[in-house]
């Protein structure tokens, strides 16, 4: 399996062009156009990785899911969230679902 | 830094979920309805990303976020590909827009 | 051409059912349930409308296209405007694109 | 009430632009970009739909709806299909729920 630091590298880049010049890079121009411009960007995504599906097309299919991961990092980041506050969100998950042991062993419908 | 690693176990829930009996679990029974029913769940939760950033409601957005970031891996999953595929692509990203000045001099597979 | 007027009774249905008991019927349900749940209504019939559309299935095209139209209609009928309002802003385009010289020369509200 | 014979005027109009060249007019383009193109926008428009509405405003709210419904009738002229089967399959619903009374007992087509 491969090293998943890479996302903490995008997460380090996509704070570091927080504070940078909205005409510095692709990333602080979507920061300084706001957050409807962000989220307008994670509904395309999602529409043009739907159509990759479709498509059956799975190299496009990979690359539209990495631009929506990537998108819906600018959008957390505008928040002052980050990708560790999904992290904690899976782990938590993770708690639930395998802390109920009577679960797994009686599996639900 | 949070550790990534529950994105492999999340990974791996998937993986072992696809052979498993449509009832056996909501994974499960998402695989089962097939692409569209998957694509269809991508878009509800873009949407509700989406809604959540308009609201300003930060735990909100993080929850959807990982709703968002779960339901595509079930469909790179449908379609045989997964999160680590993504990660390679962020690599890929890495070096050519020389964020990453190492990994533009050792290019990523 | 076919008539249009069906617009205008499924308009004046969206009105009556808004004064509903939320359990009378599907759209009296769903202004119960409120802004947000009729938001994800129009996501989901995005997202099929494209689904329909990759497909090529041009029968199912037009349904997912009369889902999308009336749950706009909803939302805007959830906000105390109408189909109307939507007529209106398309004869105010037809009057600046000047595509209906007619409408230009007498100006639409 | 106002007159909805507007629609059939984009109709004509949206069916015109279909033969011109791609560079003659937005819609135009749109045609010649293809399918994919064409559903990006419809999603894309329903994004911004759903944004207006969590900004509770409703001038915004009518121009989205409007872009929605314009760019869901490019999509259907590119299919050869139109506004007017959105019509046939309203009165072909009004049959089935019974709204209508008089569509019920002479069936639409």
């Amino acid at each position: 399996m491969i090293d998943l630091e890479v996302i903490h590298r995008v997460q380090a880049t996509l704070l570091e062009r927080k504070g940078a010049a909205p005409d510095s890079s692709y990333v602080a121009s979507l920061y300084a156009k706001g957050t409807d411009a962000i989220c307008k960007k994670v509904a395309e995504e999602a529409a043009e990785t739907i159509m990759a599906a479709k498509d059956g097309d799975r190299l496009h299919l990979v690359r539209e899911v990495t631009d929506l991961w990537f998108h819906s990092m600018i959008l957390l980041t505008q928040f002052g969230i980050g990708v560790d506050d999904v992290m904690v969100e899976f782990r938590r998950r993770e708690g639930i679902s395998g802390i109920d042991e009577k679960n797994s062993r009686n599996p639900q419908p």
